[in-house]
């Protein structure tokens, strides 16, 4: 079994520490919004579904703060949400959930505060913790009803490549891409699987092989650059992959990498399909354009596990993520259906459903 | 300043060991045939010039074996040396230079076995390493020949991507693809270089990279999965890779991800050109489907430097080469001169010039 990535309990949150998996099971101690940003920050907890949950729980972490400052003053009050909430959101740019779990949460509290009600911090925590434990549910329930949707997608024992991690992992459910192939395996749509590693920071050999041996789903880990020959050579069924945020056009922003396998998938004639849950998409952006794609340390490429793989004078390019255009996306698959040949009216459409 | 790769000296070869550069300048001291077999098996020496430098070397120390125990016997003489060469050969499956190499010296020696002369060991040593280092002077000369071709094909200030090593490191001479970045940079051709890492083996970070520190040119290393990327985002003027083994139509086999890179060159419409000496061609085969691919140990996937990067149960798949169609190829650079667009009539010219 996947461990539980995040717990909550007595005003503290245990972090499943990432960054150590598969070698260590390790929690990392949160006790403040400022702690939860950091393990963001850190990467100690990716995926884009689980950031949001992340996010949620750290606002709530500054929320116990306050109860037990016993600050009540609401001037002051709101100037602390405030402040809590856009360091969390600070933590890093891409992933749309951070923004919109945090958001959520934020708005809720601020809501309750400005109301005519007789103002409580015993009920402003509880309206808080309510309203993350809503995003934690609808998480769990987006993956499956995504798991759903996808495997409608997939012949019978088909051979899947998948990239970065998109499993439990990257959830509080059973993961989006991931949970597609899960569920598919044991519904005899998936019979092999082929994980890319996902350079540098390997959530693929890391996180997914993990998973799909926890799974005990046949696959054959690869390295990033061997997936185009793996598509001339051995029969490819179908490529998915997660998504951190997607454009209003279909547009989907990814860990970098997306990009490349999407061209070659295309070259090959092969289906490219996003799974994502519905608050992935960013209908306040026109295209992938105008996602800001986060860039990291040149020490990331550089290192692994504290070791050089090049010499340490050596400069990197990091760039976090890239955009699969609309174009190359065969469909996005949410809970609430599948958008084949993603664009703006389609997009629309679902989300007016 | 590059180290020297190979040192031959009293019957001796020292190799130095690849698999520790940057770390560490360590040579393997090879005093047999089968020790520089072993040392190509393992990768401590590799790029398809150098091995086929090697494997003459590896030739001489069996000879120089044969000298040594004073064997005359010519039935018995050329029993070893077919072993030999066998051996050597068998070291490695898909650089061609290798079993030209091996041939080339072995066709020597046999020659003057069989010929009338009145014949001595002392001579059949002489002949072999004549053959050798005119093998080492050739690869030399055609670096640099393969070089002044290649900036012909650049505008000034280039911004290259590049792949897997090419370099000083992979020939005895300034190498192939890099030799052509190297001689471009004195020449204000290119500006800037992004070399690819190179998944498993890191050939791109541990050893291009450190070639570019070396010669003092820009650069950026990137992972592989970000080449794409930046062909949509940064000006990329040219990508230029080396090949192991180059079929007669000019489909090349080159170091796994090299398919990838040439499709997403195409999907971008940036040149891509193909880098090495005319022994690299093998006439014997029709079509890169004839090639014999590597495939090596899940390990050299799931390890870095001893230390594991997925969970030890973890399968991975390995295939070491593959082959880029000549139809995505803009052009072969050999020393004898361009092919553009390269075909069998193309290519048979240019061997027949």
């Amino acid at each position: 079994m996947i461990p539980q990535r995040i717990i909550y309990k007595d005003a503290k949150l245990l972090i499943l520490d990432q960054r150590l998996i598969p070698y260590k099971t390790k929690y990392f101690l949160a006790k403040t919004a400022k702690d939860v940003a950091f393990a963001i920050k850190q990467m100690m907890v990716r995926g884009a579904p689980l950031i949001g949950d992340c996010a949620a729980y750290g606002y709530l972490l500054g929320v116990d703060e306050i109860v037990k400052k016993n600050i009540k003053d609401k001037k002051k009050l709101i100037k602390i949400l405030d402040e809590n909430a856009k360091l969390i959101k600070s933590s890093r740019p891409t992933a749309l959930a951070l923004f919109k779990a945090t958001n959520k949460v934020h708005n809720k509290a601020i809501e309750y505060i400005n109301s005519d009600n007789k103002f409580s911090l015993f009920k402003l925590r509880e309206i808080v913790k309510t309203e993350v434990e809503n995003i934690i549910k609808e998480d769990i329930k987006s993956t499956i009803e995504i798991a759903k949707n996808g495997i409608k997608l997939l012949n019978n024992n088909s051979t899947i490549i998948t990239y970065c991690n998109t499993g439990a992992l990257a959830t509080a459910g059973i993961g989006t891409a991931f949970g597609i192939i899960s569920y598919g395996y044991k519904n005899k749509k998936v019979k092999f699987v082929y994980p890319c590693e996902t350079r540098p920071y390997l959530q693929g050999s890391r996180l997914t092989a993990w998973e799909l041996l926890k799974n005990k789903i046949p696959f054959s880990l690869i390295c990033d650059n061997m997936a185009g020959w793996l598509m001339k050579t051995k029969k490819i069924d179908a490529v998915i992959i997660g998504a951190d945020r997607i454009a209003s056009n279909g547009d989907s922003a990814n860990k970098i990498g997306s990009y490349s396998l999407a061209i070659l998938s295309k070259y090959h004639k092969i289906p490219f399909y996003v799974a994502a849950p519905i608050d992935t998409i960013d209908m306040n952006i026109k295209t992938g354009n105008d996602i800001v794609i986060e860039e990291r340390s040149s020490d990331e490429v550089i290192k692994i596990k504290s070791q050089y793989i090049a010499d340490p004078k050596t400069q990197a390019y990091y760039v976090a993520f890239d955009v699969v255009p609309n174009n190359l996306i065969t469909a996005i698959i949410t809970e609430k259906g599948i958008i084949n040949n993603p664009s703006y009216s389609k997009i629309k459409n679902i989300l007016n459903s």
